[in-house]
């Protein structure tokens, strides 16, 4: 924990990220204005976050990969939470889009856990020299022996293809940014299909992974982009039970609710023989 | 907005609750030490919200209150939310309980609404001097006007009693704080019974309203009791899903999904003569 | 509330936004790689949130409003919870920027509750065929008889110019989107600087606002797209805070906390003689 | 993951917590009504948890634990995102509270970490039939090899003594619930103290993990029973800051914020150029 001391309580909240005072807002040194005036979408979240702006093959990626998220309907962890909260508190839109961003997490398919083992297999191979299908080799050969499910390979659904996945690949191939690391990824999906005999096509989460760490973000900065890829989608769900659901939504039995505790049992005569409300 | 001057920056973080400085806490006044030694929770949860004290009949009732909650399973707006949290984000408890908390808002069944109406109507009584009869025949007249649900009667599953919403009932006479106020609760729940012409059971939201009027709480302090009363379901269900749950819930379509959007449809031309990734 | 009988649970859960199958994703009808391919991000958050396409001038006024939001620093009630709970939950990244998330609230500067104005005031005109300046004076004439603040209107930091309000205005005239309105909107600020004898400028959600309605976004999903265009600065601080912040962030008296409650006191010593422990 | 087949769907949502049907309800195999007459508030979150009614030591001492959190004013890292949230968003405090529940994380002084601890400990004393100070050497000197900090030990405002902790201890004690892991608790708390030669106080989170694990609960339960603890104050705050508090705060220099990012810097050309509104 680094020492807040008495004389530095005024320098506690230091960012390097933005600032404003009358009239004047800079963001990473650049006036607000100019950015509103010349950026695309992608191009200022690109310097908001990592603090430089990028290329103009960069800010074509990141808008891909913000693009590629969309809905998949139900299939999300996200989308329930938000649509229920929405049904049991519509007055209140924004923390109903807050309570599926917290489902954004390490099994919900986050780039995060599938980037970080990219970057390491990377260093690995570049420090040791290793061909991609040598390093592929490696990187696979740990998680399973670790019995280990492989981040960013396969899906519930998608079987064979997941059609997101398939297109930000092209889109990233076509932008030429599908460098090093990503085809790193290209050779532990080949590897993985090998080892265990079975397709295991690259998930969204993946592809996003390997085109995020291409495009020059790290894995922890991922974690925030893939919600963001998503939230069209929280809003657009958001909206739709606010205006269409049902208040106070429920899993019904006819849902599948199902009890599997104790039978029904009398309180022992500890308590039972207790004056009622006087516990 | 109250007007916070350069001069008063200081004091602009002002609390009545509590203070803590090395070695000492004070809570509305109490040393923290001496309120662990001496009170049990539900008089600590009183003082802490309140600011002052409760009487042991008021204890008595808060504790009741919070232990009424307790679990009805699915047949809640939040413990679904906290599940999907808990099933995608195993790594953060907290959090995926933070979902389940949003989800307490107009619909719920939070008993700020009804405290809001029987508040409101026991003034204009106050002041009107009405009957009992009277003041709810005013009451349930103006919701059926407008055409709006009574909160705190009536409930999807339980049809004819809420077993919760009884016991609770028993408890608060039994320890003597069901005044007035809650005595016009019973007079509405009569009245719109008596004019919609079929049962309408007071629900717990509604019984909790009026015990929590009776003992001095505002409307607005109820919220966040409603919340701490199903906080153990809650911490219950979140630890459940971790540990024998589905990592990566989904609702599908044999639990309900259902697609009523447009069917498969071509982009138009201006879009799809567009070439790949530039957009 | 819509009834959920028995036999109806199966379309429980309907939605006209998207649907997943085996290799096949549609979005609004449309194949999701066909949009990852051919579209921008603005473009498919359009699809997504309204259904439709938008036409190239209501896309890229998207992207205008979604790029606009950039960051303040800390003259933001959104960025502190985010960063304070990455500072105690940073194995969390995702539930810090809910927390942030949360905070987009009808204070915040919501575009929502300017939209809802606008969207009034403009029916009214049509209506009963006001002039621009006879609408606006209604509008301001009835905000000031209630006396509540104006929504769109004013900042405490930026009391000439809000420096991105300004840019979006001007992005928006020149992309042809600033209609009946949007130009309402300024006739509504010129009519309260009128008023009030002092400039009230447009802030950012104001300007958010009137490019939205034109454009063809409803009040309630503008909430949603206020915070997606603060997204990345949420991003950016949780990734702050989590690699260069302290550790368990508080708020010590050097930066503003005071105790305003009672001095310290005994307890009552109906309480105070009670064995420990066992109360 | 565990498979979820087609025909499984029905028990997807199986919980052994509670259910509901028309008029009945029950919690861990109990009717709800019996268990509002008949238990404290302890006793049902107990139950509700855990799924066995506790001893009536172990009610108290659950009792006791829940009262301890009480309030510390800012000294929290929860309270104050509690508190921006409810001044940007007044219409939704359980979201406000909710804000301030993602921030009980791994940093906050959860007592999950310290308990984790304590369990291992355990565990390796009983296995290798150590002495008390033998094992607290042990964990002691695992966590100083790797710079780890000791979970459950120090305070940045309370050097010498946590009076909360020590209060806590002291009813712990009384009730006889201060075991075997307890005890082992103590004698890492001076080892510690030894070994860094400085006084290492129990924390709050440290007793009140050691008192859980006595009492019967696992680690990770602790952090929502830590939730739990606090709640009284997160709606003392978000209330107090809903009534009395500043619309929309932010953190101001005076409060300590301040830029060190780029100073100001223009656009590149290759960006300036692009005409307004078209990038």
């Amino acid at each position: 924990m680094k020492k807040a001391r008495a004389d530095s309580w005024q320098g506690y909240w230091t960012t390097k990220i933005g600032w404003a005072e009358a009239g004047k807002i800079l963001v990473r040194g650049y006036r607000a204005e100019e950015l509103i005036r010349h950026l695309s979408f992608a191009e200022a979240a690109y310097l908001v976050i990592r603090g430089e702006l990028p290329t103009r093959a960069q800010a074509r990626a990141l808008d891909a990969v913000l693009r590629s998220g969309l809905d998949q309907a139900f299939i999300s962890s996200a989308v329930p939470p938000a649509r229920f909260a929405a049904s049991a508190a519509p007055e209140a839109p924004a923390a109903a889009i807050a309570a599926g961003v917290i489902a954004f997490g390490s099994v919900t398919g986050s780039p995060r856990e599938c980037a970080e083992m990219l970057a390491a297999a990377h260093r690995e191979r570049t420090k040791r020299r290793l061909s991609l299908a040598e390093a592929a080799r490696r990187t696979v050969g740990a998680y399973a022996k670790d019995k280990r499910r492989i981040p960013g390979l396969g899906h519930p659904v998608h079987k064979r293809v997941e059609p997101r996945a398939a297109a930000l690949t092209e889109v990233a191939k076509t932008l030429g940014v599908w460098g090093k690391r990503a085809q790193l990824f290209d050779a532990v999906a080949r590897e993985a299909t090998r080892r265990f005999n079975h397709p295991l096509p690259a998930n969204l989460a993946g592809v996003i992974a390997a085109v995020l760490l291409e495009i020059g973000f790290d894995p922890l900065e991922m974690v925030g982009l893939g919600v963001l890829s998503y939230l069209p989608a929280l809003i657009a769900h958001t909206t739709e039970e606010i205006r269409e659901g049902h208040p106070l939504r429920i899993i019904p039995p006819e849902l599948g609710a199902r009890y599997a505790g104790p039978a029904e049992r009398p309180l022992p005569a500890r308590h039972a023989k207790r004056r009622a409300g006087r516990a």
